[in-house]
């Protein structure tokens, strides 16, 4: 993308106000439909250039109640939390226009000015590529990102210092930084030059200039939304079934020896969960009744019920639907701790949600990349990803079925559903084929485990997870 | 209540978890049905008589991925939250069953322990009464809360401090009190005594008896969750509709005074919301077309787009209605900033919930208290509500109807149900008088405007701001 200018001519703000509400009351009322979408405005530029002034105009031109403003001072970056992890909550749901002032370029621009030991060129150029990733992302699950930089000369920005009324002096020293001082100026230029190639550049000089091309910039955007992608764009090449899928088939191991082995397992498990310095997440998935309930209980056996937490994931409510897939473990991720385990996954985008449909071609194909992102991401960030699926023939869990169907505490556990779902038993095992192949990488692999015999797939759960932490 | 003590003799931990795991589904089971329920565990106690180990147990009983542990370490109580407002996000959906170890009581306890000046006796008294209050709005609105304390006494705390591992040493100081200070301990236990009375109080000393009690309790708490009570208390007593409903005629501003007096007022009004120290809510209802819309835009005119958010609020979402009525207004108070705006509110419980019969007779009946408790709660930490209602009459209702469908920005505001909704007028009119008798306060009247014509009621809109402000 290459630098975009401002080119527009002021037109009469009643018809501008207008268009924009007209344009506005299409997007929202876009939601749930075919083509729905939502709009992110990131906003961020040299001090007193004026990007309040403009949202504030805008939010005059347009029904304010339907364009959320969220307004945070920059925070330093931290090794320990991804760039997006503090902003998903307010990714806009479809048909919502959300415009952040605060956003992951002002924290990356903060740290930079304020800590330029930590950040250097090279660091800075990377962190840019994943936002600009992420973004991406965003974009291709119907989030539409546009960036809006507010730039103001040295000479500009003087004169509008000379002119702050004294009762809002702390303008000047903002963000910690002091805007008297061009050399400060000149450094944080160069930073802005390095990612804002593909931001719409306003010159904030001209007053009404600015918020007019602020304002038609939202409105072009708006009118110009693209259509959904639908149709896959390459032939696809299934992966081949690994054997043990196919064959679950195990050593059976002996209740004896299992009680002690697994003892002491829990025992490690919970001393390396402990011990680690990064954050783990524990991610399940694997064919119904293959024991993914009975897996995490002897996990967490010796682990205080305050040191971890479980999600349990079921079907996408309405208003997680109108979001990009990965937003509901995006916030589940954001108020968890230490130790989560998930009980199912992100990996549905690419498993039940292509087997049945849910996803177009389209989109489960471009969701391995996505996930890979995602948790990429998540380890950059001190984060262990485990991710266990358990395989389990289709005799073995027709015999389970059969079982729960006889316990009364497991009756809750069986349902029509379930039975039905066994006939797309080869798509599913295609489906995780191609999952084992796309998704598997260096720093986290799958582990596949077979279960049909329950007490050796404990056992091999926990050498899993011991493995990956490096405690193995 | 009485103090309630453990009265379960042991039993067989298999048939105990088999009964658990039964009463766990049947809770999960209830969702989206007419007796749904959730159930709310607050544990608190001395350090070391086993809170921890009993609420591992009995998550080893049931199924762990259905039963969610919150623990946060104390914080101090703050005059400028309330005390669930950190605590709101975790209140358990129907179905569920959330056991919080961090607590508004736990807060309590810390704050007076930590500064007993802050905290006398009648303060730290009326907090116990404004929690319960709070906890019976939950239990009135399907979440069951059962408190639950575990005591040690003086001698077995130190026993079991001489045993703990070195290693686990920090215990002994643990949320900045001195275990090993029998004064300290002391004071503990009577500020502990003053809210426990009806907490379920388990010994700790006894760690298998400990455990069963615990499991035995919540057990038997799943097994008899009472029927939803829906029939009425009492016959009820419709207020008298004022004037300014059935004729909301008023003077006709001139265009010239108005453009001058909007311009001052808007000025004004921005100032003294910003000059406030308190967080303002400015909550609007009334009638469709009444002009809530452009009343807003007023208010926000002068105002810089972060500094304030205003929240449109429409039906409820599935997972919302899931939840006690407030929630989604707790949630939405706990992320807003120092100005929050309401186009449309709480209130909704007792007009259109109560007009179109979506809460019962008792419940809408019953919201009138729990709205007033939700209100003086926020008074009480600082908050200032401005509560208008926008008032119009039938006839004119009609033409900006007709106007609206005339005018290609405004179609969108107006639909087939907007017609429909003239029909059920004196429904919500009645709902309203009722209103405003049962819940204008002296801290927080409702201030009703007329809105025929529409210059002198966005005019008095603002008046109304400045006055509730003291500005005014």
């Amino acid at each position: 993308m290459s630098e975009q200018q401002a080119v527009f001519e002021l037109r009469d703000e009643n018809e501008l106000s207008l268009d924009l509400i007209e344009a506005q009351y299409a997007l929202k009322e876009s939601r749930d439909q075919k083509n729905a979408k939502s709009v992110l405005v990131l906003v961020s530029g040299i001090e007193l250039a004026g990007k309040g002034e403009a949202v504030k105009q805008l939010r005059e031109w347009v029904d304010p109640r339907y364009l959320r403003v969220k307004a945070d001072a920059p925070q330093r970056m931290s090794n320990s939390q991804e760039f997006w992890q503090s902003y998903t909550r307010f990714i806009p749901a479809e048909g919502q226009i959300v415009v952040m002032f605060g956003n992951w370029y002002s924290d990356l621009l903060a740290t930079a000015m304020q800590d330029a030991k930590a950040l250097d060129d090279k660091t800075f150029d990377r962190y840019v590529e994943k936002m600009r990733a992420f973004e991406h992302d965003l974009q291709q699950n119907h989030v539409h990102v546009i960036k809006v930089w507010f730039d103001l000369s040295w000479k500009a920005l003087q004169k509008r210092l000379d002119q702050v009324d004294p009762s809002e002096q702390h303008w000047h020293k903002l963000h910690g930084l002091d805007w008297r001082n061009k050399k400060q100026y000149e450094t944080l230029q160069s930073f802005s030059q390095r990612f804002t190639e593909d931001w719409f550049i306003i010159d904030g000089e001209d007053e009404k200039r600015r918020d007019q091309c602020f304002a038609q910039y939202v409105l072009q955007t708006l009118q110009a939304l693209p259509e959904h992608q639908t149709s896959a764009a390459k032939t696809w090449q299934q992966a081949e079934i690994p054997q043990v899928l196919m064959q679950p088939a195990q050593q059976l191991l002996e209740k004896e020896h299992y009680k002690d082995e697994l003892n002491e397992l829990t025992r490690k498990v919970a001393e390396a969960l402990r011990c680690d310095e990064r954050k783990v997440i524990i991610a399940f998935e694997g064919i119904d009744a293959a024991g993914k309930g009975g897996a995490i209980k002897r996990i967490v056996k010796k682990l205080d019920p305050r040191e971890y937490e479980i999600h349990s994931i079921g079907a996408p409510e309405r208003y997680e639907l109108r979001r990009p897939y990965l937003w509901r473990f995006w916030n589940r991720l954001n108020e968890s701790g230490k130790i989560t385990i998930f009980d199912r996954t992100w990996y549905g985008r690419v498993l039940v949600e292509r087997v049945e449909g849910f996803a177009s071609t389209l989109e489960w194909q471009r969701a391995y990349d996505e996930i890979n992102r995602f948790e990429q991401n998540l380890i950059d960030s001190q984060t262990v990803i485990v991710k266990i699926w358990l395989a389990i023939s289709k005799d073995e869990q027709a015999l389970r079925f059969k079982e729960r169907e006889q316990t009364p505490h497991k009756r809750f556990k069986i349902t029509e559903e379930d039975w039905r779902n066994r006939e797309k038993w080869d798509d599913y095992l295609d489906a995780a084929a191609d999952m084992f192949e796309r998704t598997s990488s260096k720093d986290a692999p799958w582990h596949v485990i077979a279960t049909d015999d329950k007490y050796s797939a404990r056992i091999e759960v926990l050498k899993a997870i011991l493995k990956q932490l490096g405690a193995g």
